[in-house]
């Protein structure tokens, strides 16, 4: 048996029956092997970062490993931004390498170069398979390494001589590790916290599943915790019958404020809040002087048990509050950023899942959200743009009966726009919505946060922050991808566009026009 | 003054005035800088890949480097494939990342990433900035770096606060490294090894000018030496009028042939020639056994000035014999690859720049181009695919007099082709003319060289090969950018649309329709 075929086998029985992919040359025996394993669904994107950024989606959802298949050097750069985001979500992932040969590396050939280095950045586990021999358990340990720390990055470097050499045997699956369980002494410290007035749980990270939410909930109904969620939630289980919780604000005045006051900070799946930039004169660290931070789990253990033994500690019988379905259509005229979010959240199919890179629109859609129908929010958790096309591949994929609803920023959009593609070929149930207000708005806000001051109207420097001049048409560019588009300036005909991408099956593109910022 | 205003002016004072950019929060102040620093010409491109794609082919063009302006670690990640590009091409190339805040790097928030891991991978100067006191003297090293080795990147990193802090102050530009001068005993040896029959000049990175290309035409002219040209050549000024040279080929096979029964190979500006990939059973290195490699010059070297020493030494006053001027008009019907590659030939302008990422066409539009109008090519030095539109821009802002034609496969216009919107906002001169064949054809012919064997029909693997269902509609694209396109399937539609193309100012896309590879 080749390396390739024992490598797609035996991947195949330890769980990992999806390939995201952008193959070249060293890759061709292990696309050659989809032949041979009907298990592995191979998925083809056009760029590596759509890839990547699927994977990572699937992950959060299923929480198991899908594949991907990059190219080299240039491939895995490729897919770096959103491997990026995968980490910083703790997401396990299985990143495919294929190399030159190893007999050809001594040539530096075009296209060598130091690929185990760039890999190391995002990667808690790196390995370079030696022979076709190994490669199949040198794939399992790496499975197994994806499970590691609540959920990792694994790269396997694959020469393409081991793919394609003979001498192959497939690997049955390692045990992986499990997360760590709840510690007595935390419980206790978290219990204590919450039973005093002002505390404030910050959920995060795997403390964000419908079953988390639920022990949040009773812990708040009981105790009168305040409940937030990390500013960017990793796979959030949320909406109406679910307790309400407001997310942490992105801008740090708004977080400072939302945490002030708090007798303690307790945090489950979360780390200790912080500045997304660095401002000046401005704190990094978010946690109010004096106030006490308890860990009770973080990501790499097991949050889910630790806030059920919490609430069971502290809330007895008592249930959580559930949020109302309050979503009503927003009335008619010119859409902007308040409608739009009103129109998504009132439209919101049961149990979807929304990807949320709207960006400056974000901090309007997530109180609208709050009261739509029961959904799962996934959200850019390393701010490496870009994230939300790729996204809602991977979340269509590894859940084919929910439908998904992808609130996007036209900029973001931009990064990684061969994902509708991917969606067309694949007939996913998409629906994205696409805020576009031609320009990078979060940079017109960021401008004077940073101290930056005032552009000159039209300048050199407004030019750089401004989408105008030509003006973006999505709606032309979904269809060149083969997604079906309408673009929309009213709220009926978001309404009414929404209403008719979500009839129909497969994937569809609204290009919401709305006022650029002031 | 700022740190950004010190970094920006003296870049300028440097002489380096264009900036390829995809800014973020953390580069809030260099982009205001363009503001107080009117010589600096910023240039937007919506995903980091053109802006380092497009820095590479303006220093190709220039001998000088532009600078790319990319936001912290995913930011340097997207731009990574054309540095590599910009690597192997020997590009100077200055790579501006910004960074968190130097106080705000410990909170690990979730952008921050180890910037300079990566940044090593592809530059060969790396430095982070670390007070606004020194960022501008700082600046100036890094661009005294980029001439190092014949031309290099240089990596600055360029944290938040050293931008927006005062204290800074411009500096003057530092003395750059001039190429090592041609060697009195490598120009004896080549001399030798020309003199004899049977020798083989291999011309690649600075060696491809038209003063070099004239030396060597003298040389092969007097001594009857062959002249052969790297397979993706940097920048190379051919064409009608000057001499004729055959690239070498892609494949492993075809360049056997084509350096078999060689007495000796001069290298001039180019590497010793290796296979692109390794593959079972066939050899990396493509010397042929017993034929002794004689080093002119390297890429660090005055490649130009050796071969003009060698030229005088062994052809005294013989001239160049120019390629006549010979690009028929194809005749009427449906398209294919040899119409299309004719029919670029015939209408080429005098004096364009040709992007050559055509790939398997490659092969039928060199020879094609050999006797067409003179003109520059570009080609794909490093393998990493998405290189073409990107070039394209910084070839039309490099030379804005000049006509820029760029022959565009398909699958890897689909990379980057976010470029088009720079091009239209940016009004460039660039006709792109997209080879569209519905496939990755190239991966269709490496299944059967790596010997990964024939995949069936439609089949699983096969349809990982495919561009089909949906086929991309680059014309729908093209007008999402901005760019007008039109789409054709006949050699006088194609003659029709370039002469449309090139009459009209500003870019065009044509999508030429070929049959895909049998």
């Amino acid at each position: 048996m080749k390396g390739a075929q024992a490598l797609v086998g035996s991947l195949v029985g330890a769980g990992v029956d999806v390939c995201f992919m952008n193959p070249g040359t060293s890759e061709m025996h292990v696309v050659r092997a989809l032949d041979d394993v009907p298990a592995m669904r191979g998925v083809l994107t056009l760029f590596e970062g759509v890839a990547t950024g699927a994977a990572d989606a699937y992950a959060r959802l299923t929480g198991r490993p899908a594949a991907v298949l990059l190219h080299l050097g240039p491939g895995l750069g490729n897919g770096l931004a959103n491997l990026h985001n995968a980490r910083r979500a703790g997401s396990p992932l299985l990143c495919v390498v294929g190399a030159h040969a190893t007999d050809h590396v001594r040539h530096d050939a075009p296209l060598e170069s130091d690929i185990t280095a760039v890999a190391r950045t995002v990667s808690g586990w790196v390995h370079t398979s030696g022979t076709a021999r190994d490669v199949a358990d040198d794939a399992m340990r790496a499975v197994a390494a994806t499970a590691a720390d609540g959920g990792r990055i694994a790269t396997l470097v694959l020469p393409a001589d081991v793919s394609w050499s003979e001498g192959g045997d497939t690997a049955p699956p390692r045990t992986t590790a499990t997360p760590e369980p709840p510690s007595p002494l935390r419980v206790d410290r978290a219990a204590e916290a919450v039973r005093a007035p002002g505390a404030v749980l910050l959920l995060g990270g795997p403390a964000l599943s419908a079953r988390a939410m639920d022990a949040a909930g009773r812990i708040a109904a009981a105790t009168g915790t305040r409940l937030l969620v990390e500013t960017f939630p990793r796979c959030w289980d949320t909406g109406a019958g679910r307790p309400a919780a407001e997310k942490l604000g992105y801008a740090a005045e708004r977080a400072l404020d939302q945490l002030t006051g708090a007798s303690s900070l307790v945090l489950a799946g979360a780390r200790s809040p912080v500045a997304f930039f660095g401002y000046p004169d401005r704190p990094g660290d978010l946690v109010p002087q004096g106030c006490p931070v308890v860990g009770l789990a973080d990501a790499a253990s097991d949050a889910e048990a630790a806030l059920t033994e919490l609430a069971d500690r502290v809330a007895g019988g008592v249930a959580a509050e559930p949020a109302p379905h309050h979503a009503p259509e927003p009335g008619p005229g010119p859409l902007d950023v308040r409608s739009l979010c009103a129109a998504v959240a009132a439209t919101l199919p049961q149990d979807a899942i929304v990807i949320d890179e709207s960006v400056t629109a974000s901090a309007v859609l997530a109180p609208a959200l709050r009261t739509a129908a029961p959904h799962t929010q996934l959200a850019l958790t390393g701010g490496a743009i870009g994230q939300g096309p790729p996204a809602a591949v991977g979340a269509a994929i590894a859940a084919p009966d929910r439908p998904v609803v992808a609130v996007q920023a036209e900029g973001s959009a931009l990064y990684t726009l061969q994902a509708l593609w991917t969606q067309a070929r694949e007939q996913l149930d998409v629906t994205t919505v696409i805020v576009h207000n031609a320009s990078y708005a979060i940079l017109r806000v960021e401008l004077g946060r940073t101290g930056a001051g005032e552009v000159a109207r039209s300048g050199r420097a407004a030019r750089m922050l401004d989408l105008t001049d030509p003006v973006p048409d999505f709606t032309a560019l979904a269809t060149g991808f083969g997604v079906p588009a309408r673009r929309v300036t009213t709220t009926e005909d978001l309404l009414d566009a929404l209403r008719w991408a979500q009839a129909e099956p497969g994937p569809h593109l609204i290009e919401a026009m709305v006022p650029p910022p002031a």
